[in-house]
C-alpha cells in the first residue's frame, strides 16, 4: 500500500524512523542507495555520458539519480536515461545518418523514405518529458519484476525532425479506417526466435500523429545510437517504449500489432499477474511531479529558509499547478513555476521555499493538469509495476539541523 | 564594405566567383574553411568537449561550427563556444562548489556569500543567448585584431541560480545614486603586473539587475570551470564579457570599472583605432540572424524542396520576424518560428521552406525585434571588430545541384 497519511498516524509521518516509513517507499529509497555503494561501470555504447549521475541496473538500463537533476529544464544527453529491450544495433547505422530508411505504410502512396529526404520534408522541435513506463517501480513494496527505477527513468528531452503529419500528407494521406500508429524498431533480432516474440513494435491511437515526429535530432546533436539514431519516433505524451528507436518501419494500421511487446507487454496486469491482450496497455502519461532538492542523497539541509525543488509534467496536458507539503500530506502550498514553459509535453520546474527549524520532514509534491487531474496519492497497484505517479511514494524524508 | 547588394551588380550575386563575392565575406568563409584543414586539439581544460564540433583558435578561444547548430534551440554544453579573457583558474575552485564566496558591495548590508548561501536566497531560470562581442569579426575585410569568429561564438543556454535582485534586497537593497552593477572575475591575476590592467571587471547599467542572476548551473549541471563554475555573473542580453566568471565581487557602482578591459576593451573605436573612454562600450546586444543549413560546408544541395534553418535573436528584446532571402537580399519571404519560445533573451529556430532548382544561391536572413528593430544589411564598421550583425556578411552561397 502506497497511502502515506491516513493509514500511518500523522505523528509517525513526522519523526517516523526508516521502518515505520516502510509502507511510504522511504525503505525502499535507503535500500537502494545502499545498492549503490558498488556501482557498475557504463557500457562502451554509453561511455560518453557522466557515470557519475547515473546508476547502471543492467547494460541496458541505466537510471539518472535524483540528486542529478537540476533546475534548467532540458535534461543534458550524458546524464539522460537509457533503457533499451534490445541490445542497440551496431555503431555503423549512425556512420551516414541520411542513409537511413523507414517505409511508410497505410498512407496512400506507400514509400520508403530515407533520412535525406525526410530532411526536405519539414521541421519541428518539440520539448517533451520522456520517461520509461516503469520509472517509480523501486517504490512498489511488492517488488515486480523489472528493474527498480525510483524517479531517474526520465527526462525532459528536446527533439527535432520532420512532423509525422506532414509526412502522411506527402504520402496521399492516411489510408481511411487505420486507427493505429504502428512502429517498428531496427534492431537486430536474435536468430532461431520468433521475431513476435522479441522485436519492438508499438501501436497508438492514429490520434498521436498530430504531434509526433520522426526526428533525427536530440538536445540540438544527431539522436545518439544508444537514443535511437538515426531516426526515432517521437510520440510526445506517451511512455517512451512507444518512442521507437531506429524505426524501420512506420505503418498506419487498423490494429494493434500483435508483437509480443505490445500485446503481453506494458499491460495494466493484476498484482502477481502477467500482461495479456485483454488488460489495459501502458501508454499515455498522467500527471506527475517529484522533489529534487533537498533529498537524503543531498546530504543534510540547514535550518532556515530552504528552496525546495523538483519538476512536474502532465503527460498529455500541461501542468498547471504544483504544491508542496513539508509534513507528509498533512498540509499544503502553492508551489511557484520558474524557467521557461516549453509547451505542454515538456516538464516545468517548481520552488517553494519554505522556513524549516531543526528536524525531520516529509517533504511532498503534488501536481495538476490543465484538464483538472491530480496527481494521486497512491499508486495503482499492478503486476508490472507501471505508471507510478503516487506522490507519497515519491515523498523523500530529510533532516534539517 | 558590407554593403551586398547595391554595390555589386545583381548578377554578381547570384553566379558570381570567390573574387566578385569578397566584398560580402564570402571569401572570409573560404578562407576560414581552408584553415580548419589542420585543426588544433582541444586544451586539456576542455577536453570533454567534442571537438568535431568546433574550431580551436586558441587555448582560450574555441567556436562552434556552424554546421554543428541545430534546431533544438539550446546549445550542448560540449559544443558551446569558449572565450577565456585570462586562463582558468585552477580546478580546485570547483571541488567544493557550495564553498565558493562572493562579496556582495554597493548594498545596505555588504556581505560575503557562499554558493552554499545564496542557494538559501532563491531559484530562476532563464534560457539566454550567451555571445562574444566579436562574434562575426572575421567576416570584416578589415581584419581587426582579435579572434576571426564566424558566427559561432555564440549559443544558447539556460542559466539557474539566485536572482540579483533577490541577493540585493536580502541584503537591505541597493545604496542610492548606484549606477553601475559591476562583478570582478576570481582569476588568478599573473605576478608583477597592474592588476587593473589584466583582470576582468566589467560594469553594465543597474537596470540589468532585474534579470541578472547569480547562477550555478548551466544546461542542467553545475557550471563547467572553463564556462564560469562554480558561480557566474549572467547578465541576460548583454555580450559574454559582461557574464563574469568566477565571480568574486559583485558590487553596486556609481562610476563604471577602471579596469583597462572597461576603460579601454570592448569599445566602438573608429576603423584602425584601439578603445578608449570616450568611446561607446560594447554592452547590449541588438537583433541578429543566421542560416544554419544549407551552408557550403555541410555539402552540395539536391535541387526540389529545401528546408533553410537558422537562429535569430533580438539582444534585450525578443525577436518577433525573420526573413529569408534566396537571391542575396533582392526579395524576401517571411520565414516560420519552430520550437519552444524559451523567452525574450533565447533565440528562436526559424525555418523557411524553398523550391530551389538546380544552380547557386545566396542565401541570407534578416531578423526583426519586438521593438521594431530590423537587422542591418551593413556591419558598423569598428577598429576592434565588435557587434557585426550585417545580414550581407552572414549570407551564404550555396550549390544545387
Amino acid at each position: 500500500m502506497s497511502k502515506l497519511s491516513g493509514l500511518l498516524p500523522r505523528r509517525h509521518l513526522l519523526v517516523g524512523s526508516a521502518a515505520t516509513l516502510a509502507g511510504a517507499g522511504l525503505a525502499t529509497v535507503s535500500r537502494l542507495a545502499h545498492a549503490q555503494a558498488a556501482p557498475k561501470p557504463l557500457p562502451a555504447y554509453v561511455s560518453w555520458k557522466e557515470a557519475s549521475n547515473l546508476i547502471v541496473h543492467s547494460g541496458t538500463t541505466i537510471e539518472t539519480k535524483r540528486a542529478a537533476f537540476g533546475t534548467s529544464v532540458i535534461t543534458p544527453s550524458d546524464q539522460l536515461y537509457i533503457r533499451n529491450n534490445l541490445p542497440a544495433p551496431d555503431a555503423s547505422i549512425v556512420a551516414d545518418r541520411d542513409a537511413w530508411a523507414v517505409t511508410v505504410e497505410g498512407v496512400k502512396s506507400p514509400r520508403t523514405l530515407t533520412v535525406r529526404e525526410l530532411k526536405t520534408m519539414g521541421v519541428e522541435t518539440t520539448a517533451m518529458v520522456l520517461q520509461c513506463s516503469g520509472n517509480g517501480r523501486g517504490f512498489f513494496p511488492s517488488k515486480p519484476s523489472g528493474t527498480p527505477w525510483q524517479v531517474g527513468a526520465a527526462g525532459c528531452v528536446v527533439w527535432s525532425g520532420v512532423p509525422v503529419r506532414d509526412v502522411a500528407e506527402a504520402l496521399g494521406g492516411v489510408v481511411g479506417g487505420m486507427k493505429f500508429m504502428t512502429g517498428t524498431g531496427g534492431e537486430v533480432l536474435p536468430a532461431g526466435l520468433d521475431p513476435k516474440a522479441i522485436m519492438v513494435e508499438r501501436s497508438v491511437p492514429v490520434s498521436a500523429m498530430s504531434d509526433a515526429l520522426l526526428a533525427w535530432e536530440m538536445n540540438g546533436q544527431p539522436i545518439p545510437l544508444a537514443h535511437g539514431g538515426p531516426l526515432r519516433l517521437i510520440v510526445p505524451g506517451y511512455t517512451g517504449v512507444n518512442n521507437i528507436k531506429y524505426i524501420k518501419q512506420l505503418a498506419f494500421t487498423s490494429k494493434e500489432s500483435d508483437a509480443q511487446i505490445m500485446s503481453h507487454g506494458y499491460r495494466i496486469a493484476p498484482p502477481g499477474s502477467k500482461g495479456d491482450p485483454s488488460q489495459p496497455s501502458v501508454q499515455e502519461m498522467t500527471v506527475k511531479s517529484w522533489i529534487n532538492s533537498p533529498t537524503p542523497d543531498r546530504g543534510s539541509v540547514a535550518a532556515g529558509t530552504v528552496q525546495i525543488v523538483g519538476v512536474a509534467f502532465g503527460g498529455l496536458h500541461a501542468v498547471t499547478k504544483v504544491e508542496v507539503s513539508t509534513d507528509g500530506g498533512k498540509t499544503w502550498g502553492v508551489a511557484r513555476f520558474v524557467g521557461p514553459d516549453m509547451g505542454k509535453y515538456a516538464w516545468r520546474q517548481f520552488v517553494f521555499t519554505a522556513k524549516l527549524p531543526a528536524g525531520e520532514f516529509i517533504l511532498a509534491s503534488r501536481a495538476t493538469d490543465a484538464d483538472k487531474n491530480v496527481q494521486p496519492e497512491m499508486r495503482l497497484e499492478n503486476g508490472g509495476g507501471y505508471n507510478n505517479t503516487s506522490w507519497a511514494d515519491h515523498a523523500v524524508k530529510v533532516t534539517v539541523a
